[in-house]
């Protein structure tokens, strides 16, 4: 029995590592097209910072790791031109083609790039792949750019923009929206673009760019394309957010074929709908019930919530679930609190920290959030997620046990503070 | 019609404002025996240490505060001695008696010393008021020991252990069990005991001593008894706690009296079963709910799963819900697993964390978690706690959708990697 994995990034080990504990007898041959395998994405930012020395830190496993320790053959350059399911057999570009009993589709996703003019140019960077973070870092050592323009205010156009004015650079970020990272939430924006201007990066929302020729360093941030064509072409059905659909075990409708990561649609569990977030958490879990499944079991990928969180010069910035326009737009009734309260005892460096909750003004079930602060994000932040994934109504979670001592909250938890406003709301 | 509470620190306060909110038109009236109210005491080991420098930082409102603000008239050194429900009058020590329509018992707890030869000795104290806080500043100041016995190695004794090492004393803790926070579990035991060496703390596990004479300074720190006479002396009945016997609306078995905080049990929701946890934010929060329910509403407190936490010499140390010889006892059959990981990225900080999860082995049921480690601790903790008043299964806790971004955390979070863990032993 041979499982083969297109794609050596997050999912697709995740899914060969996955499938030899299951099974010690299969045979595991993962495809990548790229010469690294097996790279932390999330690190490229801070790699261009410089706080992360050499590229080579951010990979994880080695091919030869892989072979040696987890019988998990790992071939890099191997690009798959196409599939042919009836044959079972995927064809490679230089004309090899190679036998699967099943497959796992970790095709990833690329930049979005097409809509720009110039996008090719030398001076124009995505930051995708540890080539492209390596390719930038060595145009800032030899060409010593003095200004960068980010286009797109999402996680990784702020992230970027953040490393590049620490080495030094002017910044200015546009957005063709009139908000940043997807979410229209206009105080979410004003504490981003307070934070930009207090390191001096220059946000202009409401912008388009198209041309980019013409300037010193460009880079683009416009979100993410699912890789699904080669998948498309051979029969596997995409869907309506135009990555490759799949069911809770991660199976496609080609029998035997599964996807998984940043190719893969996801369930929303508070949409109750396949959504398209890719990131590397949600690609590694996806991979790991394709892999299990690919080797026998019948296991299951609940969904996502859509938790994310980025850092900004020192603060972080995170959300999960729906925004209250998001929620309207799936029908609910959506009803916020937003409040500022302290992370921590002042005594213990405690700063101020913003917690939004949106909850359905129906049923009082819980819709979404999203935390701001110095300090203390990830956890606040968490525990609105972990609520998400429970349904939970806001006068339950306003009553949750939450750890208290000085060193690490306050008596009253921001999350309960913001719950509570919400209840208030919504006794009224 | 007119509220009495009895007690103004955390849970009486908490009721009288809450039902302040609820019903403009009462009259309500806080009565305290001790001369300070809505002092945060969990911050009293911070006032010992050094960090808060006054006493009366700790204080949140004055008495001035409430009966400007709120229209609630606080009186201190008003020392309740009995109540009479069929008159539904209280009796002050001087002889005063005073009417109620409706009374919050939030009398709260008192430390364990009884047992003690020389609890009342000079050089004993216990950390339970401001005055005691205040007291052994002064002792400290005046008598300059250089040795202190702390007896008692649960969140009270440690940290201010904590507080009096820092101060230069040579400190050692005792402990009549053979293990540290009230959980029997070897390994926590084993971090907090590395720790307090680490600094140059001694603790000495197993040890008894009841007679307190002779030392330079002792601190008794052997738990918290609910003051629940003058409320027993009046018909309301006390639980196998202990504590005052309330339902789920804080009412006690006595028609128009409730009772909130350390005087109070709560409802344990892993078990099923009441619980004595006497702690600041359940006592706030059953507060809020006696307030709303003597003020007409019929608001519930949902109950607690067991959440502490706290700090000793910067690791912090946090559980929920339960421990597996906890599990065993209330008849679970406990499967758990214990891992250690990376709190986030090394470069950004990231320092071991270690987390065990204890889940049912039929059910798959989450029981209970610990923490510790030097940052992150206190989300992970509250991820649990969550989970917990959700009554989450491993295999749905191990797919949260948890923030991931290098500076906050690992792409697998060390929850959903001691959850892996915890499944893989299920799935044996």
């Amino acid at each position: 029995m041979r499982l083969l994995v297109i794609g050596g990034v997050a999912a697709g080990l995740s899914a060969a590592t996955r499938a030899r504990r299951v099974d010690p007898s299969l045979e595991i041959v993962v495809l990548e097209k790229g010469a690294d395998i097996s790279y932390g994405a999330c690190g490229l930012p801070y790699y261009l910072e410089g706080r992360v020395r050499r590229a080579g830190q951010l990979i994880v496993y080695t091919a030869e790791y892989f072979r040696q320790e987890r019988d998990i053959a790992v071939r890099t350059g191997a690009r798959v031109v196409s599939i042919s399911h009836p044959r079972r057999e995927v064809v490679l570009d230089g004309g090899e083609h190679t036998h699967y009993d099943r497959l796992v589709i970790a095709t990833g996703a690329r930049p979005r790039t097409a809509d720009f003019e110039g996008a090719t140019l030398p001076h124009v960077f995505t930051l995708h792949t540890l080539r492209d973070a390596e390719r930038l870092k060595a145009y800032l050592r030899d060409q010593q750019p003095q200004r960068a323009l980010v286009i797109g205010a999402g996680y990784i156009g702020l992230e970027t923009a953040d490393a590049l004015r620490r080495n030094g650079l002017a910044v200015t970020v546009v957005e063709q929206s009139p908000h940043v990272l997807g979410r229209a939430d206009a105080e979410l924006t004003k504490a981003v673009r307070e934070r930009l201007e207090r390191f001096r990066v220059e946000l202009q929302l409401n912008t388009r760019i198209s041309d980019v020729s013409g300037r010193e360093l460009v880079i683009l941030a416009t979100g993410l394309r699912p890789n699904v064509e080669i998948a498309a072409e051979a029969g596997v059905e995409v869907g309506r957010t135009g990555a490759i659909r799949v069911d809770e075990h991660m199976q496609t409708n080609l029998p035997g074929v599964y996807a998984a990561g940043d190719c893969a649609e996801a369930l929303h569990l508070v949409t109750g709908r396949p959504a398209y977030i890719p990131l590397g958490t949600t690609a590694n879990k996806m991979g790991r019930v394709a892999g299990a499944n690919a080797a026998g079991r019948r296991e299951r990928f609940g969904g996502v919530v859509g938790t994310a969180i980025l850092n900004i010069f020192g603060m972080g910035v995170a959300f999960s679930g729906l925004a209250v326009d998001q929620a309207q737009r799936e029908g609910f009734s959506p009803v916020s609190a937003r409040i500022t309260a302290h992370s921590r005892a002042g005594y213990f460096g405690g700063k101020p920290i913003t917690v939004e909750l949106v909850a359905d003004a129906g049923t009082h079930r819980l819709l979404g959030g999203s935390v701001w602060g110095e300090n203390g994000v990830e956890g606040r932040i968490n525990v609105i997620a972990t609520a998400l994934h429970n349904r939970m109504r806001v006068e339950d979670l306003e009553q949750l046990d939450l750890a208290y001592a000085p060193p690490f909250s306050t008596v009253w938890d921001p999350v309960l503070i913001a719950a509570q406003q919400l209840s208030n709301k919504q006794r009224r």
